[in-house]
């Protein structure tokens, strides 16, 4: 009944879509339920039905018409192909308020990740203790990334440190950057960047805001 | 994906990129430069030249052939298409260690936002000045939105009650959610939530970081 990771076979937009599944089938495992449908599963990860189904089938067969999916092994199907098997060792550079918070998430154990380091460059940060991490600077980042074995990179410096930390990130051999500092940064091919922006998000929900505002004068007049 | 259009004709992944171009064309503007070229805008937003004139094509036509763009009147063109032109009041619910830091955010204002109001239900936090403004009890929602016109909210709460505030900032009529919460909230159809969960992303970067693994073992075998 499980079938081989295709990994190569399955698309950029469906892989962004998997950890909102899995998230809702451990809701659903927490909560004791064992069987779901596509529909409740579908509800439940903010997507429709029909692109659930079409998201799952690329990662094999699932589910009996009429029963659904089992909760528990569809959850650890989904958190292999994801590559949870193996621990993912995170390192966050830049504590300041947003870095406090990323050090302060709850979740990484729960999702696959342990977060191994905490790098700044200010000395009222460095030898601090945050989150249980002693705080180290960011002149060690080689050093520490090698020590720790970190495989993703958190980076949560303003945005006129970015690209240097990132080419400094990039060198030590980091191949996975999650970038909060609101620039683009220049990597090579090989490297995988996300970017997050809380600036770049709300101008999105401006244009829709906008949008909506137009389409109600159009319908109006 | 192809056919997903918002209500002006521009698809919904151009709308993504916009804000990118429009920081890229800050930061020039900032730097006192006034030409540039579709080469130089694309490295400097993160995406490919032809990707970035097939964007600018559904706003309109811009640039001249050998001289390029001319940066204060694209970076104008692209605020009015999100529309920043208008303000767009912010409130932040649930100011916890990332509602601190979302509140602490120093681009609101040179990003077309205005941050109104911060609410939370915990009195260790109701009544205290975070980043200049008194945080309120969010018993006191609705009243706040009204009062202080808030187009846009925020959702920075736990899990667990993200849905029912959610519930409650459409009901008093807002539109626009930028949901931290790691869930996915129900809302009606003519509602605007954009998610941002630093699990999915860390687990999408691990799902890259796998399949990079898995080619190079299958290359060496």
């Amino acid at each position: 009944m499980i079938g081989e990771v295709t990994v190569p076979g399955i698309p950029v937009a469906t892989v962004a879509r998997l950890p909102s599944y899995l998230r809702a089938l451990r809701d659903l495992v927490a909560r004791g339920v064992e069987k779901t449908s596509s529909v409740e599963l579908a509800e439940l990860s903010g997507v429709g039905p029909a692109q659930l189904r079409k998201d799952l089938s690329f990662l094999g067969s699932f589910g009996t018409r009429g029963v659904g999916y089992d909760v528990g092994s569809l959850a650890q199907y989904i958190a292999d192909a994801l590559g949870l098997a193996d621990e993912h060792r995170i390192a966050i550079v830049g504590i300041g308020s947003l870095g406090h918070a990323l050090a302060n998430y709850s979740g990484y154990s729960q999702r696959g990740f342990h977060l191994a380091a905490l790098l700044d460059a200010s000395p009222d940060v460095v030898g601090r203790d945050v989150a249980g991490i002693v705080v180290e600077h960011v002149d060690a980042l080689e050093d520490v990334v090698a020590r720790e074995g970190v495989s993703i990179v958190v980076l949560a410096t303003p945005a006129a440190h970015a690209q240097a930390v990132a080419t400094r990130v990039v060198a030590a051999g980091v191949k996975e950057i999650l970038n909060f500092a609101p620039r683009a940064l220049q990597v090579p091919t090989d490297v995988d960047v996300r970017g997050v922006d809380v600036g770049s998000e709300l101008q999105i929900l401006a244009f829709h805001s906008q949008a909506r505002a137009l389409a109600e004068a159009s319908a109006q007049s």
